[in-house]
């Protein structure tokens, strides 16, 4: 049957997510998880929903989840689109915006979806490489017909942020639309938000996602920020119930409690300061992080190492990007996690 | 910024999914939900998930889920696919088999959805149209290069099926996949059932959903079963983490709890044998329905009742096709909502 198939299905890969050990006993420093639970607010929000209404469709539009999001923006609700995760968000996307042979640039080393997404739609990737100062050459961007562009801000893995001035530039350098993903956003300098870009900038899309700052990727929510007349395309690629019941009250119970963010952001912060610092006394290359992992190079071999800590039971991700060196990825757990791993690198490097 | 969307995206309408009041005090048979609650078993699986687990990635796989549900028809878990609700299902396979300008088929009435998923792969859409007799004609099926066929057994909004040998005959006619759509399968004799079929016929696709028979549309959850070359193919297609932790342990919990799914369809086939009854006898044809509604034609005319009882707060499903008929879907509802739609009608008409 696989004859059968869209040819760049049949050729592609696929997107191969970070691994989820369905035992237990791992410190899992692999997918970028936040170490603390959600909001004891949005767990009982959830347990307040799960009544005999789940057997009601959920509302298609996401009303309260789009006053919720609109207010904390200072936007209006018609800007604000939710997905099942940031993934889907960027998944309508790229059906909205690239057909065959259509280019689309993302820089890298970056997230790896936005290259399986283009797949997908069997346009053409073109990339953007990052120098060594993290920083894009948007020459490469001047691509005839560019149709989307895929910014993550901060970035995986390096997790280094772009000033908000360098995503106007970027905005201004192409004539489409250009998606800043802020997947990490809650962990990096306000400066860098692009929300507040929208108001002047009809080209600009910026998602967000519950998986990191709210502790909450188990529940699958994301949304887009982005001009209605976008947003309005974009519904008619979405699948209607995109939502489910239980994600919308989450999302509405995590937006209320930004203090419960407060808390929990500042925590991994100092978590993460104070990783970075380790790693550099170990020799390690560590670029500032606005996230909640750090990107680690230019140590011991980074496979070695990778599968040293995973045999003592601590994942970390390994990453590797043609042309950039191989390196660690590791998130930012607790404190009791963080001291483990330094301690157990310590041994084995 | 619309110039810059893709083109098939712009002239089409998008679906319009049923009316989802926000407020209260409506009776509401338009959209086929399940009258009775979810099991009380799913209700605490769910609540039992909601943990401080929830920061985690949920089981990109479905492992659990998808044991679950090929124990249940006797195939192996290779063979399962889980979505976010089967139109997410429904959307990994037009994504998977149809490009642009590739024909792809379904028949007509039927989910307007099919139509959609096509215009968003810029497919050509092949209508097959049922006979009065709600029979298809196979010979509208030979299409060079049809890459796909559509069809929902039941279907909606007739309510009727096509017995296995029915199947048998769409599988044989055509040399591609065929997607068999059992979102109301669990209302309908089993031997309208497909997957018994997978063993001989690798074109053969079947999809379910809880949102029908186990009263969960407020979760989002279907499944797909094919052949494991199929699926194989399909996961690079759908989104990495596309069904969330608590509906994937709703699942799990659902397709354990097979007598409750029995007893809510024996009182919803009761009370629509007497509803198709009592709708024939104030003149109203109704095909013999096999699905959690009726289809109502030929009576006075529906948009008019359509909003008297709607005036009324009922809620039915006003549907038009071109060729046929205008009618009423009416969902079954509780037997106290269909006797009040029933007394309300009688009053109306």
């Amino acid at each position: 049957m696989t004859r059968l198939f869209r040819p760049n299905v049949v050729c592609m890969a696929g997107y191969v997510p970070g691994e989820q050990p369905r035992g237990g006993g791992f410190i899992k420093l692999n997918t970028n998880e936040n170490p603390y639970p959600p909001s004891p607010k949005v767990l009982s929000a959830i347990v307040e929903a799960v009544t005999d209404r789940l057997r009601l469709y959920p509302d298609p539009m996401t009303t309260a989840f789009r006053e919720a999001a609109a207010s904390l923006h200072g936007i209006d609700p018609s800007m604000i689109l939710a997905g099942n995760g940031s993934d889907d968000v960027l998944t309508i996307i790229t059906r909205a915006f690239v057909g065959p042979g259509d280019p689309a640039a993302y820089a890298t080393p970056s997230y790896l979806l936005y290259k399986t997404l283009i797949q997908l739609q069997d346009g053409r990737a073109v990339v953007v490489p990052y120098s060594a100062d993290w920083t894009l050459d948007l020459s490469a961007l001047k691509v005839p017909g560019l149709r989307l562009v895929y910014i993550a801000n901060p970035d995986s893995p390096s997790g280094t942020a772009m000033t908000r001035n360098r995503i106007v530039e970027i905005l201004q350098a192409v004539d489409c639309p250009v998606l800043v993903d802020e997947a990490y956003g809650d962990f990096a300098d306000p400066g860098c938000h692009s929300i507040p870009l929208l108001k002047d900038h009809p080209n600009l899309m910026v998602s967000r996602t519950f998986s990191k700052g709210y502790s909450l990727a188990g529940i699958r929510l994301g949304y887009l920020a982005a001009s209605s007349e976008i947003i309005d395309q974009l519904v008619k690629v979405k699948d209607s119930y995109n939502c489910d019941a239980l994600s919308q009250a989450a999302g509405v119970a995590a937006l209320g409690d930004q203090p419960y963010l407060a808390e929990t952001r500042s925590k991994v912060i100092a978590t993460r300061t104070r990783l970075a610092l380790a790693l550099r006394a170990l020799g390690y290359e560590v670029p500032e992080s606005h996230s909640n992992f750090v990107w680690a190079t230019a140590g011991p071999p980074a496979r070695e190492v990778f599968a040293r800590l995973k045999e003592r039971r601590i994942l970390v991700r390994l990453m590797s990007y043609p042309g950039y060196p191989e390196g660690l990825r590791v998130s930012i757990g607790t404190d009791e996690e963080i001291d483990h791993f330094l301690e157990t690198l310590r041994e084995i490097i």
